[in-house]
């Protein structure tokens, strides 16, 4: 990129957004924090902390996998309906009330799906397959060995495996770990975020109501949307609330952020403006300090990475889309690497053809805010605003970013674009 | 499809998936539920009970939208390195402190991103083309009128609707509705779901510890996966608990859920077994009753979708992954009805390459549980298992379904597919 551009003053160097993050995850040793245990009950959403290991087998016995008759399979060889096989009903299985005796030869018991298989059957018949005559039962189709059976240990071995530490766990892990008879789990306890926001301008919006004639305040809007979008990884706020540009403030903020959370998020004063000194502060508080400081995302550049005694503190741009856009690509994977997440998280994502012409500037990634609009069977991107990272509304009337890389100069009208959604929902 | 086939006895008829839910909402009027006022703090994922109208201009004031020099633009005709023009500094304007003069022909007032632009200046000239000297300022570049500014009203205009009716709030629209001054707002009430197993083999796994000896109970692993499931979209949960076989008993959960819920969802029962009898239960009770029982999902063929009056009542498959299939199928579209969201709901898929062949029935809606595995720069579908809709353990395996639409016999290896991802992270 151009680093004569006169803006670039002040910014050691631009990083790619890549690079910034391996050389921050390389400049410190972020472990996985504690377990703690918690009722499989609570633990949607929650990182495992161990391998979960089954001490039985599932199911614990043979059981029906259909409603039928529960025989010995060579009794039904040649059965059809031309030429039905008579058995003798000796009983019946139910789920809860097993047949207690044993099946011998030309006999049946007649079974519901998931009942215990007597002694002595190997099969069940489809009831569809039978006519029930007296005490009798005819056979119309034959069975083999295990058909229609859920054999004991056919879902989960004794001795197994079930789930890897790292799993975030999902609805079905938890009736999974139900159905062992584990009702308590060992999961990483929540990470702690501290999230302040940095500008004496600043007032808070729960105190301040006199909006239309505000002259001198700027409503604070940064810390309830990086909480909550914490909130989507279960994260815990430590609210370092509205921090004034007096650098002792700043100082007492950031200390009270590393002692009482794992990561400090600040907004605003990342830049390099006159009222813009945060990272010399971080730098000023102890090492490493400052690693990374500027990216070449568009909006987004004035981020800066940095960490204390192996704690990361982030400080976003004062800018809300900005801030946006730095949050998602620099705290989530510090959140992940803190859970001790296995696997690669996915993002919400859709195909679209893009509206119009959108320039760029090489060797900048671009967050484009689109609307998607859907014409026919797809979706259409149309930019919304290509400048203004403190248009707050930008995002709001978005449904998400288009992302265009560092190595394209612009995209033309009708290119095929991928979409990150920003909304579960398009309207 | 072949209604010879004798498992479908007892079924008055499949209906493909689509026409089922297009049946179910034709059958009853299903209205959003009622309106709540809460705290913008806490209405992340709540959705819009009303239209949101600003009373005021976002800026409230022009003001910088860089760090600089305000000026009058006509000052800086002709500007450059070679031909700085010399401006009086006469003041200075910070974000929530404003300068109060006016400014008049050759002066300029240091200026901060965000600061009041103070009357008369019309522009900005970014920092980094402007030395100070002593009282004056060297300006090395023109500006054009409203340069570098951020005009009262550019983001919001006063009576502009800024959130429509209907929208799931993210964390961006909180900070929108801040920034205008709005802290409470109202929102859809939490929709409430009742959810209840039946089965009189059930044992609750937290009431039961002896899994390993057990030959006459089944741990009950429904209601965690579903209630949890809800749980991603917000909604309350009224738990009917584990239900028996009898007839009063069933007859007796409906009804509560009925008086305490929006939705009542009940698992098992919903085929048409001997034990299996809750879709006749629910046509004794009311009207309309059961309107679509069996659908064209494998698995998940019999569920059943019902209301009495005016209230669904979903009775899904005791097979768990049948009813995860059943429940993401039917469940949510209901919810985001009774919440009146505007929108269409994009779940999260990934494009993967098939590893095996894998057949499916012609006019039946395969959902294939697969793994997911990164090969270079693709992912691959490894087919986990074709049957078993009992096997909770082939959920926790897989990272999401593979659909095969009604119209195919199956997909041969190396087809492209789109996978719909039960997880969040792919390890």
């Amino acid at each position: 990129m151009d680093y004569s551009d006169p803006r670039l003053k002040g910014f050691k160097k631009f990083e790619y957004i890549d690079d910034a993050l391996k050389k921050f995850f390389n400049s410190l040793d972020l472990n996985p924090v504690d377990c703690e245990v918690v009722n499989v009950s609570n633990a949607l959403g929650r990182v495992l902390g161990e391998d979960v290991i089954s001490n039985v087998n599932v199911p614990p016995f043979s059981r029906a996998a259909m409603d039928g008759y529960a025989v010995i399979s060579e009794d039904t060889i040649g059965a059809s309906f031309d030429n039905p096989i008579r058995l003798k009903i000796v009983g019946e299985s139910a789920p809860g009330k097993p047949y207690r005796g044993q099946i011998t030869k030309g006999e049946a018991v007649r079974i519901s799906t998931g009942a215990k298989m007597p002694e002595g059957s190997n099969a069940v018949v489809m009831v569809e397959y039978t006519k029930q005559i007296d005490d009798y039962v005819e056979i119309y189709a034959p069975v083999g060995e295990n058909q229609n059976v859920s054999k004991v240990g056919e879902d989960i071995k004794k001795g197994e495996i079930i789930l890897k530490k790292g799993t975030v766990l999902e609805p079905f892990d938890l009736s999974l770990l139900y159905s062992i008879g584990i009702t308590k789990i060992a999961v990483r306890r929540k990470v702690r975020v501290a999230v302040g926001a940095v500008g004496s301008e600043l007032v808070d919006a729960n105190k301040f109501n006199n909006v239309s004639d505000n002259q001198k305040y700027i409503i604070e809007t940064n810390r309830i949307m990086i909480s909550s979008a914490l909130s989507y990884f279960n994260c815990e706020i430590v609210d370092l609330g509205i921090i004034s540009d007096d650098e002792e403030d700043i100082k007492d903020a950031i200390i009270k952020g590393l002692n009482e959370a794992d990561i400090v998020v600040l907004t605003g004063g990342s830049s390099v403006g006159k009222y813009d000194y945060i990272p010399n502060i971080i730098n000023e508080l102890g090492e490493p300090g400052v690693i990374v400081h500027g990216v070449t995302a568009h909006p987004g550049r004035p981020v800066a990475l940095a960490s204390i005694n192996g704690k990361p503190i982030i400080n976003l741009p004062g800018y809300p889309v900005a801030a946006y856009v730095d949050f998602l690509l620099f705290v989530p994977p510090i959140i992940f690497r803190l859970l001790g997440i296995s696997g690669e998280y996915i993002p919400l994502k859709v195909k679209a053809v893009l509206d119009s012409k959108v320039p760029s500037k090489p060797g900048t990634r671009s967050f484009v805010r689109v609307k998607l609009v859907r014409k026919g069977g797809e979706y259409h991107a149309i930019p919304i605003r290509l400048t203004g990272a403190g248009v707050l509304s930008s995002l709001s009337k978005a449904d998400g970013f288009l992302i265009i890389p560092e190595d394209l100069e612009g995209l033309d009208k009708g290119s095929e674009v991928e979409v990150l959604l920003i909304r579960r929902f398009i309207s």
